[in-house]
């Protein structure tokens, strides 16, 4: 593999995923990764232009940032691009009404959509409200609809807490889009859009971007498909085998977010 | 389409599904479904012979049995090929101990079966079992394995109650097929070695047996590719677009299984 050097020449902007590099969630909020409030800080300090990029969809932006700030990160509402509030975007611009099933910590960013009558059904992840009467409730609400629409906030297979691996959205996508026949709009990583909306706000070309992420489909993958670079880190629901996947290569690996930041503040946009 | 008289000829063995075709499940146990009890009686007073096949994972052979008999149905224990004696089968020719994701009422036919320190996850159709603590123990479970081994008993993806359509295991297989990255191992019907079973059990050569069942997927297709005849009543889970399917044609659809019955003593083994 070329030197980090050459790896890194260029880039201007960095787009950070949030569970996983810079924190675990869990029982009481969850715990910052070692060395990671300090690491923001100091890309904070630097010349590149920082964007956080999530598929967080159980929290709104508000709680999610007000939780980040009390494990000592520098984060405000404005530098996240997230999943609910592009899909009332995109809820508002159909003229959609969605069946929501979603975390009620989410329900907040919903509040100025109709949910009457719905003509489709937005998932998000929505832990334990995944039970099988609210699943199938959301197949119901689908089967009935002569044309189903099912938007997906993200597609990830799982994340970690301090618990263990706990299943993502996307499993249960998948089971309404088997159900239904019928295939999901992801609103979230991978998608192109969203990416592309977050280095909009960025203001940064996707050549000049890396994305720094722990979900080698969701954060690597998704990036590099966008042309732009991503860095692997070796935390939250990273596994060893990641580095030998078949098809995904990140541009690098890296134990954790503080060794990313070492790396950039060293090589990048030189 | 060619006559019946055609289409049924040289039929000598009738493969029945259950739900659906003889009755509805719901509330209170379910209702028969009109004209099924007589148009069984009818059938099994002729030369076929007459074998269930059913994807019924909810409920043990003796209760399902057991429940059917309540309602008028003349039906015994040996007559019915299901899902959760076939796994026991596999499970101890391949010396797997699972873990269980069922429904308690199907809990019984595993009562010989190790479950200690689980190597294969087994999943039915857990009703409101599927809730997703138990999804996410299932996932733990199939994460920590070296070679993650699932069974689904059966895939169908919803049925019919008399309250509406319920989602099947069909989706809960798929969810976690996506989640781990890994295929299913299906145990019942559209399985190959399902229907082989059924048809040995019954002792007619596929060309000489007929399914008649509600479901496209499971019960038309899957018998299709067994080298038997199928016809799809128009009961239980069935929908008009069935009718429409741009890959599968039943070799005739009626309107419920007393039509079936009709059509087969007037054509059938002549």
């Amino acid at each position: 593999m070329a030197a980090w050097g050459e790896r890194l020449a260029g880039v201007r902007g960095v787009l950070l995923d949030i569970s996983g590099v810079l924190y675990d969630g869990g029982e009481g909020g969850g715990a910052p990764i070692v060395g990671s409030v300090e690491a923001l800080a100091r890309l904070k300090r630097s010349q590149l232009k920082v964007r956080f990029c999530t598929n967080e969809s159980q929290k709104s932006r508000g709680d999610l940032v007000g939780m980040l700030r009390r494990l000592g990160f520098d984060i405000s509402e404005g530098e996240v691009t997230a999943p609910a509030p592009a899909t009332c975007l995109i809820l508002k611009e159909r003229g959609l009404r969605p069946h929501l099933l979603i975390h009620d910590g989410v329900r907040s960013e919903f509040d100025q959509i109709d949910t009457s009558n719905p003509n489709c059904v937005v998932i998000a992840d929505a832990g334990e409200g995944f039970s099988y009467q609210n699943m199938n409730k959301a197949f119901q609400v689908l089967m009935e609809l002569e044309n189903p629409v099912l938007f997906s906030l993200g597609k990830g297979r799982y994340y970690k807490e301090t618990s263990g691996l706990m299943l993502d959205v996307g499993p249960y996508m998948k089971a309404l889009e088997y159900a239904c026949g019928i295939e999901a709009e992801v609103v979230g990583k991978p998608s192109p859009e969203f990416f592309k909306s977050a280095l909009r706000e960025m203001r940064v070309e996707a050549h000049q971007a890396i994305m720094i992420g722990d979900d080698i489909v969701g954060d690597i993958s998704g990036a590099q498909r966008c042309g732009m670079r991503a860095l692997q880190v070796r935390t939250g629901k990273f596994r060893p085998s990641d580095e030998h996947h078949p098809e995904i290569k990140a541009d690098g690996y890296v134990d954790n977010l503080a060794e990313a930041v070492d790396l950039l503040l060293q090589h990048a946009d030189k």
